[in-house]
């Protein structure tokens, strides 16, 4: 069995490589480089260009590295044809990731219901005055947080949330339950699962029907002062709008981890605004042993010619 | 029925006493001033001075208005026969407390976990420079995080970390047992609970024996690079080998709710240690409401002949 690496740093493919031949033993996995055209059966695919895909209709299934493949479709959609017909794309799922983003999203909620933000802040900016001043904190009942995007991710974010006995409602494309959670679907919903949300945790799936969705008219459908945690992707923000409401107030502060432009450029205003946390797209790593492991299952199941989960619906966009 | 209220501030008062003449319509409450000696059947305290105690033998029970009575304690060490003999001292027993602590030491322990504290400060201290940079994650297995004080806002705490699938450990005196935690009792197992925890969290009661506790030799069996959280009492940490273990490297970094003087004097070196976060003691602040309701249940428990909690032990301390 032939396995094809794609990542984008030579120096990360070594452990890769060694890790899916100890989970394969019967594998031989070689990473990719520009010209090689000859047979594979598998890809495993790290942000992969286009030539990669050049004569691969004979692969059987091709592993993305991630929980989201927008990036993939946006290649697709620049030159459709792109990608080999009939060859199942498969995405992560979860090994290990929803944990990391409950994790951030947990820590963003508190620092901002308790106000520890301020408190750090208040620190920095005023060493010299000790600014000794408590501050009322959010009353719990009343910070309402809302999760968009209920998929893997999204759906144990919103559970882990409602586990620590915070309010928490949840928006998705198709109806979703969980324990705990209030749940609203499809887009005449939006409004009302918005309505005096205070914090935004947003986790949906990069299409081009949610891109620049947190935008002003959803930010005007929101608690005054409210938060936004935007961990899935930067084309769902309209980074203009979001200036405009922390300047005017409609929002109290923002936490980011992914942006438009990745390395965010050291001349954008986010950098130097004191409400705004960034961070580099570190809230959900692919980790090795977990992928590699989910990796080596669903081929061990489609030689036995088993159906996979993760294979992307290439219409719907996740 | 009689109660007198002690509340440093007299803006504090008409809130409690409508409050408390809300849930016992048999009650009459009065602020107590200087000179105040008229009869009481309950007192329900807030910092009281020493003098609020002379002549009060006869009352029925007197309600602290925290979870820790070291400063009521230390009264009576300093000039034995301050407090009435034979009226029980009854301090809160959670009244939303326990979950408060919980909030915030879930919030510090993901905060150094996943090293929230070092992109915010790569973005304060750089922001022109653009700090994207990717950190390497603390791996959660190897995180063991120790609570120190099982009490009732300890063995919350652990629990809640716990429930996380974080690595807990637990220090108390008596042996207690928590779902999800390793806990060690007594001091001659405090070395076997300190051994390479990455982060402490103190919720000592503060008595003679726990006293400066958190110490050098303390630091020194934890995992290096380790973190501490302060949530209990300023008096259980030595400042001086905190900053020396800040400076060694010994700790990573440490965030303080609580000091050995209140407020923080603004020439402290804390407020201006890049790895020192600095809280204003508001880790659990007593709600009126449930500690409200927490009183008048027992005082009608008492009416009725019946044993209540809460009930300090005075030769224990807490």
């Amino acid at each position: 069995m032939k396995i094809l690496l794609h990542t984008p740093h030579a120096e990360d493919a070594p452990e890769w490589i060694a890790a899916l031949e100890r989970a394969l033993p019967a594998a031989h996995v070689r990473r990719w480089s520009p010209g090689d055209t000859a047979e594979a059966d598998y890809a495993v695919l790290w942000r992969p260009p286009a030539e990669l895909f050049v004569r691969r209709d004979n692969l059987r299934a091709m592993f993305v590295l991630g929980a989201g493949v927008d990036a993939l479709l946006a290649l697709e959609r620049r030159a459709p044809g792109t990608l080999p017909s009939g060859v199942p794309l498969v995405r992560l799922e979860d090994a290990g990731m929803a944990e990391q983003m409950a994790e951030y999203a947990i820590y963003a909620a508190l620092r901002y219901m308790r106000r520890f933000d301020e408190y750090e802040l208040a620190q920095r900016e005023n060493a010299g005055a000790a600014p000794w001043r408590p501050l009322e904190p959010h009353a719990r009942d009343a910070f309402h947080i809302g999760v968009m995007g209920l998929g893997m991710l999204g759906a144990h974010v919103a559970k882990r949330l409602a586990d620590l006995g915070l309010s928490v409602r949840g928006y998705s494309r198709s109806k979703k339950t969980i324990e705990g959670v209030t749940t609203f679907a499809g887009a005449s919903a939006l409004p009302t699962f918005l309505d005096g949300l205070k914090l935004v945790v947003n986790l949906l799936p990069s299409t081009p029907d949610t891109e620049g969705i947190l935008n002003r008219d959803l930010f005007a459908r929101l608690a005054q002062g409210a938060y936004l945690v935007n961990l899935a992707r930067g084309t769902h923000l309209v980074e203009a709008h979001l200036i405009e409401a922390l300047d005017t107030g409609r929002l109290a502060a923002a936490t980011l981890d992914v942006f438009a432009q990745e390395p965010l450029p050291a001349a954008h205003p986010f950098w130097r605004m004191p409400r705004v946390t960034i961070t580099p797209h570190i809230s959900a790593l692919t980790l090795r042993e977990p992928a590699v492991r989910q990796i080596a299952r669903k081929i061990e199941a489609l030689a036995r010619g088993e159906t996979i989960g993760g294979i992307v619906d290439l219409d719907r966009g996740y």
